[in-house]
């Protein structure tokens, strides 16, 4: 399991400002063993192609199955396969985003377009870790990173979080982790996170990134509803930190599904060191041959300024829905609820309404079958405190959230 | 490795109209251990959301994560998640065509839309596969197969073939490789197949499916390329048999992309065995969530008489580049080439041309500077052998063939 570490990061003097310090603490990262795949090379020679065309050569293509197209509908392109880490030109536009938000430079090499968050998640997995390897996440949270983790044979250390935290991992959880068993080979993040929808700040997320330097854990950064945030005033940070700013190592994982509104599009990406580029291309062309084409088409849209004010007006609806749940929470007659700080989530204790009705899932059964409120009991998010909570999303607007809020005390109150 | 198998079942004898032998057969199939996690609930109520909302129940959602979507290009909807294995009306239209093309019935639960056919494979590897499990394939063969299979840490059996067998496997190749190796767990066909474009008859289809049966391996049965099949005589099985006929075992998988036309919209199927039904939709829940549904939507209309029209113009069309293609072949000067039966792929040893490139590899990267004519060179669908031969794609239609030999031969002439 530590086969990756020559040497335990932590006999070093803690200098992280030096360099060669620095420099030291790359090595013991590598691509894993199964990734080592070659690359289907039809997708790399179609992307070789499209730069030929564009640089004016005049190419004859028999190289991909790509049969005449059906006609798309209109606006869009009639499709066909892209390269596997997407077009160059989203690829360059997404780091234009990264200098706007972030104020940082990435090189669009780095920045690979995949079948939505859930595609990055897995080439990132398959890239970064061996069946066997150790990676840490929060509970509660995202269920299909234990899922796809544990499918891929990776031994998943669940870091019990709670609100002493905000649901967030700290240093001193990981070290216990560590101290119980053994070298974590990963790290998952997610700010602001799904379920709790609660947000790591710039020190405590470089606290954790520094944490993982000295251990030579990789960190994965969830970073899906950065943009989706309710800041109290507003500053640099306020969209989310960028993990990429603090850790040339850790993949950033992201999507149009949230903050764009392009869920059901399947089109996010990564942003990757580079030591992980060449697996995650050959590994993205055999799983994948290329992101969703007509996505990528209609992602080149997504960075104007009128875009940003669009979905910047939804970001407004959501702040509304929010405020609303927040103010009418005591209605509930719920249990305690996480600090909804992004995300448009809200996480709750069911409170003696779980008692009533067994645990959240009866809970939440009852509730869609007798007034058809749909919410999604914890269980998903924590396999055992979760039967005790559940996550409301208030992205339907405060219209819905009204709503649901009605039926909800009116069913409680029925009896 | 043989975990599976309670008993040989070549000891018993071979009696397989018996319908009862028939049932002592399914037992040994299982899907995975690994594949055994709990679906992504989210996706499941959004599933449940819709059925109920279909019924015209009055439905407030507060469940998915999905805010107010961007306004998509006319004619399509504004996107938004499905359930994990897609539009139920599609996955009955599917089985409408199968109705039509192959006059079997099939229940629309066992179709399951994916994210192209490369989701389809993943998700059907990790279904039926452990790690461990031996897998067989075709060499020459879709390269992606083995990848895919070997990073699920799935070992590989390669079925080494060639022209005296159509590059096709038979059960006595299989049988070798079981007494070399031990049992095979699965086994991957292909017809028509990628890069050779050969195709199984019933009679032979018929009897690797027997051989699988006996042997307790299970059959995934590729059948993208079926409609793009160049039949001398027109028979209810021009279009391609399908191993869901012959096998109630197989999993059969398939795509937007050949016949429809629909490459880079990333949409596929699978039509799944019962015991596989659950843990393919546990595993779709969390690593696709759902297929993308803008392909979804605009699937909708690949089944009506226009279209198939429309298809079947374009299988006209791919016709008379093959002819050009096979009439013109001899001015190539290159070695013997695989009866191109369907698939519009023309597989070909390079003859003369390969000694004096040194390989299939410098000959076609020198192709692609010198002339702009790109071709794949055969060493992605064969590692070894793949060395000598080359894959044209003649789905680019007549002109570009003509245009590309006129390019070929100027170019071996030249030097």
């Amino acid at each position: 399991m530590n086969q990756k570490l020559h040497h335990d990061p932590l006999d070093c003097p803690n200098n992280s400002n030096d360099t060669s310090q620095f420099e030291s603490r790359l090595a013991p990262f590598s691509s894993s063993t199964r990734s080592r795949i070659p690359a289907f090379e039809v997708m790399r020679i179609t992307e070789d192609i499209g730069s030929r065309r564009l640089a004016g050569q005049d190419i004859v293509s028999l190289c991909a199955g790509e049969p005449k197209p059906r006609p798309a509908p209109s606006r869009l392109k009639a499709a066909g396969y892209t390269g596997p880490l997407g077009l160059m030109s989203l690829r360059e536009a997404i780091c234009e985003h990264y200098r706007d938000w972030y104020d940082i430079e990435l090189e669009p090499r780095t920045v690979a377009l995949t079948t939505g968050s859930s595609g990055a998640f897995l080439l990132a997995f398959l890239a970064a870790f061996d069946a066997g390897h150790r990676v840490a996440l929060a509970v509660p949270g995202y269920p299909a990173y234990r899922n796809i983790l544990r499918t891929l044979g990776v031994e998943v250390v669940e870091i019990t979080t709670g609100p002493s935290t905000r649901y967030q991992p700290t240093p001193e959880m990981l070290e216990k982790a560590v101290s119980e068993g053994g070298h974590i080979d990963g790290l998952i993040l997610a700010s602001p996170a799904n379920p709790t929808g609660t947000m790591l700040s710039r020190v405590e997320l470089s606290a954790l990134v520094e944490w993982c330097r000295k251990r030579g854990t990789r960190v994965i950064s969830d970073e899906l509803y950065h943009g989706i945030t309710f800041p109290e005033s507003e500053d640099a940070d306020s969209r989310g930190v960028t993990a990429r700013e603090l850790d040339a190592d850790a993949i950033v994982i992201n999507s149009f599904s949230k903050y764009w509104g392009m869920t059901g599009w399947r089109l996010g990406w990564a942003i990757l060191p580079e030591d992980l580029l060449g697996s995650f291309e050959a590994l993205a062309s055999n799983f994948a041959l290329s992101p969703p084409t007509p996505a990528q088409e209609f992602a080149l849209s997504a960075f104007t300024p009128e875009c940003y004010a669009e979905r910047d007006a939804i970001l407004a609806e959501f702040a509304r829905a929010r405020r609303l749940l927040l103010d009418e929470e005591a209605q509930l007659n719920w249990g305690p609820s996480a600090p909804s700080e992004g995300a448009f989530y809200y996480y709750s204790d069911l409170g003696s309404q779980c008692e009533r009705f067994g645990d959240s899932v009866s809970y939440s059964r009852a509730l869609l079958d007798k007034t058809g409120v749909a919410v999604v009991p914890g269980i998903d998010f924590d396999p055992q405190a979760g039967g005790r909570s559940v996550r409301l999303s208030y992205a339907a607007g405060v219209d819905a959230v009204a709503d649901a809020l009605e039926r909800i005390v009116r069913f409680q109150n029925r009896g």
